[in-house]
């Protein structure tokens, strides 16, 4: 079965990933997927490959440059990405929890201690399932209104409601309108139905699983869905009320709104930082705090096996109840009365530390190479990192060798962390000997 | 004995040193300490006392506002700080291994599993040895050079001599000169000098106290020195060799310099970063990337129980440790043959995460409150946190609000980190129940 090899479900993922962002870069520079008179660059097509498969950046603009079969298939990038991904992060993460022999929540079947065929086939019909449940209706709804409240005809309404359903359940931030959605920005209706697309997918499919199956039993809920909701919910909240406090009287941004759609907008500014990508408002005009909150936020990003990027809320939340433990002297660190595994511990701080590490890489890269200011080049690294794709506006100009590293920034950020925590746990060995402790002083 | 009470000789640290600054400040506010015609306010005294005793950042031009009496008083402010928390986290380093019964390297004597008066009084005396001893050596140094080469007048040489002695050794980072050491930086003696004092001084007590008593055994030095060396040696070599690789172009700072000068420049902007805080060229135009790399070295910082600030060399290396550790599959941290005892693991986590999360509110608070970049605001907040005192040259044009929460980001940076990871260690307690294991999905 899978578990046989250990290596090899990785690099099976790693390959498959890039398989699918090189069959894309090739339709790209088709000259069918560009509007007329429109020239695709190499470098075009693979950053948007990879932006539309990550569900991160873009360096052209979607409308004006590619025509409506390049949109079509930046949107199949788009669900073939996040599909892709739900499915193989949430196998990977079943494959860690049964070789450790920790009671599994997520399929509901057999209890062996390997993954098999027919678990692959059950977890990718399960997230087939809940991926069409969510963009149908998403779709149902965003087609209608632009059809009866925008006046748009009816088959342009249907393909602008998919496409956005799409990118928005896939947190993938592309938009079919060069100011993104910016003038939906008091249009609650197409706000909150993308965003709460973007909420769910930004979950994760282990929790969506098991909310789907034990919604009105929440004592039933494993902590991985505890620990998600309790973080998502916090995280949301607190980046809309940070959004709303420094944008409220910018001019630029929020400020000319009235107060209902000022809170519309912080509302999306803290989801779409998690990380869906579009933008109501212009960042290149937002205040720099406003920027660091929203960098924080984005390297934070979703649930775990979920269309989302960044460390993980799970990751951050376990280090946040690491340094609660730590103040209260004990030494485990607890949450919903259940034990934080120290194996879950360790590979959250390495995640949590190489993730930092990439950051300033990334920025440092920028920094040297453009001339851009740290506030922008941050964003734009950790837009890249947390396969966001919001931007100052710089992602078009910047010269090649810095859009290549994004490239690299969104590729790592996506297939990263998981796979790197799933490495971390399977090969995870216990020594056969102890080396003599010693206590070095620290701090 | 000092180990009796737990939160004692923690409460009794604070208090000491917020006394001392309290005490500097109603002396820096005397007419007497200011040049004639230069009137001190309550701010520019409190900032002034806080930054000497910190040994970090000043917001008067130091030679033109104050007197000789008020340079007096801010070089005792310096010693006093420096040797004054040089000796308690001595103490409280030796505190907590006693405590826990580890093998002590720290002084030779009793094995008892408390810290009793004669401890007190051989750490104070041993420290006060080695400050003086290293101290005294570079001002001799320092003042002679000054007479001979420079041809001051030797009672302005010799006082010149001992204030950037003990500056140096404090990693305080004031200078009599308003360009700081930037008329110097062609000047290999007093440049290599006050550097070597530097980094003696950011060693830490402990480590230098064993170097002293088996420079020549390695193989008997503990584990916290040997992981101090090393990492100071690494971040040292590694700070030059990005300065000099950012800067050697710039015509504002090392570009118009010869290559020896160069190289000079280069080593002393990497000890200056952890924390010496002295600079022989304008950070105000430096690359954004040198600033950077600059914040990392800051945020590092040097060794426990020196007179450097930060989150320390031993805490770094440590998780640097932890993440090879996961990638190699341990379930253990080893270094130089011995296993980080996991509470020192999870100490580190904690002084980490959370120096980042001062350095991140310390960063908002000022980009909201005033109207700097974003580079020179987290260059500012980091170089108060880890106390060293380099400027983009904006603290003393900042609201009075930023030069607040800037004196309090010193102070918990200096007092903060030891007396943090202190707390955790004396107050570990083993839990008598243990919660069943989870695993939540991490990454
Ligand atoms: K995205
Ligand atoms: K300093």
């Amino acid at each position: 079965m899978l578990a046989a090899r250990l290596g090899h479900p990785l690099k099976l993922i790693a390959a498959a990933f890039l398989t699918t962002v090189g069959v894309i870069t090739l339709l790209l520079r088709l000259p069918l997927s560009a509007e007329p008179g429109q020239h695709t660059t190499f470098l075009q097509a693979l950053f948007t490959a990879t932006g539309a498969s990550c569900g991160a950046l873009a360096n052209v603009d979607t409308p004006t440059h590619w025509s409506t079969f390049g949109e079509v298939v930046i949107m199949f990038a788009v669900q073939l990405g996040g599909l892709g991904f739900m499915t193989s992060a949430s196998l990977l993460g079943l494959l860690v929890s049964r070789r450790l022999g920790l009671r599994i929540r997520l399929l509901a079947a057999t209890e062996t201690q390997s993954v098999g065929i027919g678990d692959v086939r059950r977890v990718v019909r399960n997230v087939a399932l809940i991926t069409l449940a969510i963009e149908g209706a998403a779709a149902s709804v965003l087609s209608a209104w632009l059809w009866l409240d925008h006046g748009m005809p009816v088959g342009r309404a249907a393909y602008h409601g998919v496409f956005h359903a799409v990118t928005g359940f896939n947190n993938a931030g592309y938009a079919l309108y060069s100011d993104n959605l910016m003038s939906f920005a008091g249009d609650p209706v197409v706000i909150v139905t993308i965003g709460l697309a973007a909420i769910l997918g930004g979950l994760g499919f282990p929790v969506l699983f098991e909310l789907r199956h034990e919604l009105r039993t929440p004592r039933l809920w494993s902590m991985h869905t505890k620990v998600t909701l309790l973080g998502y919910g916090v995280l949301l909240a607190g980046g809309a009320a940070a959004v709303l406090a420094l944008e409220w009287r910018n001019p630029a941004t929020l400020g000319p709104l009235g107060a209902a759609d000022k809170l519309l907008g912080g509302f999306f500014g803290s989801v779409t930082a998690r990380t869906a990508g579009f933008n109501t408002f212009d960042y290149g005009a937002a205040q720099p705090a406003t920027l660091v909150v929203t960098d924080i936020l984005m390297f934070i990003g979703g649930g775990s096996a979920s269309t989302a990027g960044g460390i993980k809320v799970t990751t951050f939340l376990i280090l946040f109840f690491a340094i609660v433990a730590e103040a209260r002297g004990d030494d485990t660190v607890d949450a919903f009365g259940r034990q934080v595994s120290p194996a879950a511990l360790r590979q959250a701080v390495a995640v949590a530390l190489l993730g930092v590490a990439l950051v300033v890489t990334g920025t440092l890269c920028l920094l040297i190479s453009s001339h851009h200011t740290l506030d922008q080049t941050l964003f734009e690294v950790t837009s890249a990192f947390g396969t966001v794709g919001l931007s100052t506006g710089i992602t078009g100009g910047l010269p090649a060798f810095d859009q290549y590293v994004l490239i690299v920034l969104m590729l790592v950020g996506r297939i990263g962390p998981i796979t790197l925590a799933s490495a971390l746990a399977l090969r995870e060995r216990r020594r056969l000997y102890r080396l003599p402790e010693e206590r070095p002083i620290v701090g």
